[in-house]
């Protein structure tokens, strides 16, 4: 038998079911943020990509050359195809709010939180320059993490690009941004190899130990301007502390109370301008759960228009992880669901249109696809995890009534046909199916 | 601009609505029926295709070797995934209803209906040969294609193979199943060609009338058995007439009254061995909008273990384009949406948790990233397709009460905050929003 391919998934109903509840509370969240849905092709010219990221993407795609002679990748994120998509209609009425779930494909080490496919939710508001649209993103990521039933058990790392440049200049930097790649990394690598880095860009030693200070901790994002202060930065000159606060205040507004300042979230891409944000388990042990940012220059690289766009992405791979950690991914199936069984296959015919309107009001039914003997269709039923079985004999035909038998108690009930469908209405609406 | 490539397709949120109501649709159905979903890999092993299909595969599909030196292709089809996820669970009891909805991909020209990136449904009963489950999975698909609009707009072109087998060996053929692709052909091969390759096969003259005359006609299913009577064909031996005959019984109870037989509906893969079907237009000017059949050895040839199936196939591409033709593909949103208009974004702050509150209850609200003036968020709110504008002034904030504008009619409500929703929530039940 030939297997599935490394770092890919296959996805069992019990699977599904959960995972579909994620793109319906995204979905959800979106929509009544005013997000509305598009969609783009998996396969893209791999210039497309190459535009943005350089020749390093490469390595981390799955790309390749088509029949046709042209170079092709598996899209591996999503912003390039956006950006195009925005690019090519000057017509729609900006700001422009849109949401995207699609599946993203990278050649990288399958390991915990990281495959080779996987779901990606993005949102991306473009065209606009504010803190109110910079808070929007942030309260959009954060209510759809509370509707699936993380509220509390995360925390949203916020910081601004621009603010850390200015800090890293004031602590005697000389070209803050390339310190930011070691900020990064700063809770993977080495105490003294930071220590290193930060005095080779520049800072004495008494400025290493503030500004590590500073990556260390985690503090409410309202209380940003204290803790800077308390930490030796002098923000008359930053404007962005005044941004973060505004921010914070909205996003508490929001009902958003997971917004911590983290100095050390800077994320990997250059690209990034102004606010970045990253959301976590706060156990801790886990990737992030979504990061995102303003990225106000990468739209005029992709496009040749510039327009100001503040976004996010959220993969699946890491989410379902911290969901089934905090003891909410389920796998059980509450549908009603309820089995014909027949004495005769004659008699299916007959009910048949008494199925189909049961079936109308939502309730799945299952048919027997071969009239065993009826002990077998019970058992069946039972492993088809059906809560009744409705049992159809001449009796049944003559009489003008179902037999149905509760699976779970075992109780008989007669049911005239004319009330069958009422009948499953009421003990669905009942609380315990 | 690095444009995308052809044959594959951006989707805007026009594009998108529709688009979902046919996942919606499906989903619902299919639920209904005891189908539970299921997803696969969108990238398999080549070999996965070429065990089933051979060599000739290779041509039509995005293939490729992967940075690991695996041969690898972007899936042509959904059967050979679904086969192996089921012989690799056999816990699941039988039978089993399976049905997904992913993109496919295959390097053929594009053209009208066909793309080379689309999504497909698939829908599969594993595990059961028998009428009902023939029955049941040609009621799933016309069952779908009716919650869609369609009803009495398409047919579902019936057919047996086995049964055409018998006849064309009653008519003289030899190898009846190396006529099977000519009969495939039929209505696309000259007249001429045709009766050339019949009689290459062994029928004589006359019978290749009488075959003609059968292939050329469409009748309802039930009236099959007189049809065939009636072109010189004698059934004794011909179970699978019946077997067509109490198929078109159930469906007929199903309420599905579209189905023909149509002697031409071979289609083209060799692995079906019973029942065949296809729907159409029935202006019958698109490619076919569904196709399916028995094929109860092909499990076997994947997953080494022989399970008795029947199945369907739908794409997106024809079933927009027929949707389109009926009229009934809409893209306007009927969401209810409203946009918030601040004469301060001071006032942000405290609207906040009242929007939300209205989003809560399932209504889009639009905040302004940007504070304007009142008129130009007037008018974004217009071009927005917001159906109310929510108007915070100082006044209001003071007063607690909004003041709402309908954007068509352009009345103006005062509305109390603690109603605020309930007012919204009232405006969305009544008939015309």
């Amino acid at each position: 038998m030939i297997e599935k391919l490394k770092g890919f998934r296959e996805f069992y109903p019990e699977d599904i079911r959960e995972r579909n509840k994620i793109f319906r509370s995204a979905e959800r969240i979106s929509r009544v943020f005013g997000y509305e849905e598009i969609s783009f092709p998996s396969l893209e010219p791999l210039d497309l990509f190459r535009i943005k990221s350089g020749e390093e993407i490469m390595r981390q795609t799955y790309s390749f050359t088509d029949k046709g002679g042209r170079e092709v990748t598996l899209i591996p994120e999503a912003t390039p195809s956006v950006s195009r998509m925005l690019a090519e209609r000057k017509d729609i009425p900006r700001p422009v709010r849109w949401y995207s779930f699609q599946k993203f494909w990278r050649y990288e080490e399958p390991q915990s939180g990281r495959l080779r496919e996987f779901y990606q939710y993005n949102a991306d508001l473009f065209g606009s320059y504010s803190t109110v649209s910079d808070a929007e993103i942030i309260a959009l990521a954060g209510s759809i993490l509370n509707d699936l039933g993380l509220k509390g058990l995360y925390s949203i790392r916020v910081n601004h690009r621009g603010m850390m440049e200015k800090l890293l200049r004031q602590f005697g930097a000389e070209h803050p941004e390339k310190l930011l790649p070691v900020i990064d990394r700063y809770h993977k690598m080495e105490r003294d190899d930071i220590e290193m880095e930060m005095e080779k860009a520049g800072l004495d030693s008494s400025r290493v130990r503030a500004l590590e200070g500073i990556l260390e901790k985690q503090v409410p994002l309202n209380g940003i301007r204290q803790f800077l202060s308390e930490n030796g930065v002098e923000f008359t000159s930053i404007d962005e502390i005044s941004w973060l606060e505004h921010v914070a205040e909205l996003l508490s507004s929001y009902g958003i109370n997971e917004a911590v300042f983290d100095a050390s979230v800077v994320r990997g891409f250059n690209y990034y301008t102004g606010i970045v944000f990253e959301a976590f388990d706060i156990k801790g042990d886990n990737r992030a759960i979504l990061g995102g940012g303003r990225y106000d220059n990468l739209t005029s690289v992709i496009s040749g228009t510039e327009i100001p766009a503040v976004g996010f992405g959220m993969g699946d791979v890491v989410l379902e992880l911290v969901m089934r950690s905090a003891g909410i991914w389920r796998e059980e199936n509450n549908d009603l669901r309820v089995s014909l069984c027949l004495t005769s296959v004659e008699f299916l015919k007959e009910v048949l249109p008494l199925m189909t309107e049961i079936r109308n009001s939502g309730i799945s039914v299952l048919i027997p696809p071969e009239i065993k003997n009826l002990s077998s269709q019970m058992a069946d039923a039972a492993k088809n995890r059906s809560r009744f079985a409705i049992i159809i004999g001449k009796k049944e035909i003559d009489g003008g009534e179902a037999t149905v038998r509760d699976m779970i108690s075992g109780e008989q009930y007669h049911v005239p046909f004319s009330t069958l469908k009422g009948w499953f209405l009421k003990k669905r609406s009942e609380s315990d199916i």
